[in-house]
């Protein structure tokens, strides 16, 4: 049995914080037909595909920004991706801020099955930013203000033909991410962002450093745990504010296989093949002949750096 | 106070196995003074750096191999590099196999500080290859034949005006190796290799992807762990087995800011600001501030690949 799960990523140009969301699904719902059209067997959406960036907007009332968040899912709004799904056999990661009926926030994706179901649901544990209004930012950066840390782990389904995992964002800076997956044999990660152009705090990092450093995290949580890893971005100017794009399929050789051109609306596809994994897993990485785990303790004990003594 | 430390990359050419240690030290004190005369602080040399990479050659009897190792360091061969670093005030990093009184072999490397002392020593925790004979590859890699596991973990040395580590070849593959080390507030990693050109098992890896996933894989290592990593190669044929160049310096930012051209013996030099660690430090790696353990405890807690049930 040949596995071949044909990969779409959907990159998304600029939400504006006046689109609604009736606007911004028949924006995602082009790229799946697009990607339909192509034979594509999953669509990958960005992280917060529904709206705006809004972490980036201080609010001294944190209930103020619950008109973000979505309350149910699927709902009214993005019903259409649904139907979409089951009747074109499409599945979908989808990124959105949650709003659970206990009164939680969490910045979230699901993986819809080609049934138009809800197979995996994922919330970011890795929050970046502040829970305060930092004055020393060019822009505010407030996902630890408006969102709970993810709750869930990291889990891999078996779906779709293959183990798949998701992540969002900043997650993939932290290597600890993808090896949590990769310890439970993952095959492909999906995972959607929204990355600022440049750096809030004014340092001297150029665009084009930020985008090695987003792509050599990809790159090396592929190769080092011997997976499909698949990015899309939100792009381009949101109200002023710029997001880079650099969307990308990452294979578990750790090359990139397929990238986005533009910082708008914009498919790119690839016809990732599961088995790729196979060899990586049993050869260089296979973990079981080479991890050493008595040398791993502090990572899971100890959260900040504990420095040698002077 | 600015922290600068001067670092040389001392890449070396093939090492024959007919070459012996007086001659091999020759070529290392060269470089070694090549460094001194461009006023380095410290001197990297690669995995194993006295003898030839032995581990491809299979002996039925481990003790066979026993005069590849070092029984005492320093010891009369190595002794003038000792000697140089104390008169000249000029710290190394230096691999070799290490055949302790208790008859235990180890994949070792040593710091001297610039007094001439050993200031710190590793033992390769992630040995890859085989224990016995492999039909299957086209060359055999025999580290698990040959060399225990480092009992020693990753520590992290306060020394020569920095929080130093250090670790070797296949170690850089592994993310936990850095993040250990970053956990200890780790500034400057050295690492020596000598790793194929090609893949063993004849895959169709080319040289230039193997090359990529070397570099990706320090990059990824020194910016998530916001550190200078220093990788110095033992590169070109060496008894007709072809060994990868590509030693260079990685900045805490990710980028490679020094790169051989060569694969024969070669100095490249950098000025690595120990302070440029601190701004990722105390942003976006602020550990204390985002690091979630709850979530990484099957990095600790479990060896191999547990998928999930059927």
């Amino acid at each position: 049995m040949v596995r071949i799960v044909r990969i779409a990523v959907a990159q998304c140009g600029p939400i504006q914080a006046s689109e609604d969301r009736r606007t911004v699904v028949l924006r995602l719902l082009d790229l799946m037909e697009q990607a339909c059209r192509n034979k594509c067997d999953i669509v990958v959406f960005p992280e917060l595909a529904l709206t705006t960036f809004f972490p980036r907007y201080y609010e001294e009332e944190r209930s103020a920004m619950n008109h973000w968040f979505e309350q149910g899912m699927p709902n009214p709004s993005v019903q259409p991706l649904f139907d979409y799904a089951k009747q074109h056999s499409t599945g979908f990661y989808l990124g959105y801020g949650e709003h659970t009926s206990k009164g939680h926030h969490f910045n979230t994706s699901i993986l819809v099955d080609q049934q138009g179901v809800i197979c995996g649901k994922y919330r970011k544990v890795h929050l970046p930013g502040d829970s305060e209004y930092n004055p020393h930012k060019r822009w505010q950066h407030l996902e630890k203000r408006y969102f709970q840390p993810g709750n869930l782990g990291f889990p891999v389904w078996r779906t779709m033909g293959g183990l798949m995992g998701m992540c969002i964002c900043n997650d993939r800076r932290w290597p600890e991410t993808f090896r949590v997956m990769g310890l439970q044999g993952v095959e492909l990660v999906m995972l959607g962002y929204n990355t600022p152009t440049l750096n809030s705090l004014g340092n001297s990092e150029s665009a084009d450093l930020r985008m090695m450093q987003h792509h050599i995290c990809m790159q090396a949580g592929a190769y080092q745990n011997s997976c499909w890893v698949v990015g899309a971005a939100k792009a381009g100017s949101e109200d002023g504010f710029e997001l880079m794009a650099g969307s990308c399929i990452v294979s578990p050789s750790g090359e990139i296989v397929a990238r986005a051109n533009t910082n708008g609306d914009e498919l790119i596809m690839h016809e990732c093949d599961l088995d790729l994994c196979n060899f990586y897993k049993q050869t260089i990485f296979d973990f079981a002949a080479h991890r050493r785990i008595e040398h791993y303790q502090k990572i899971s004990s100890q959260i900040g750096v504990e420095p040698p003594s002077e």
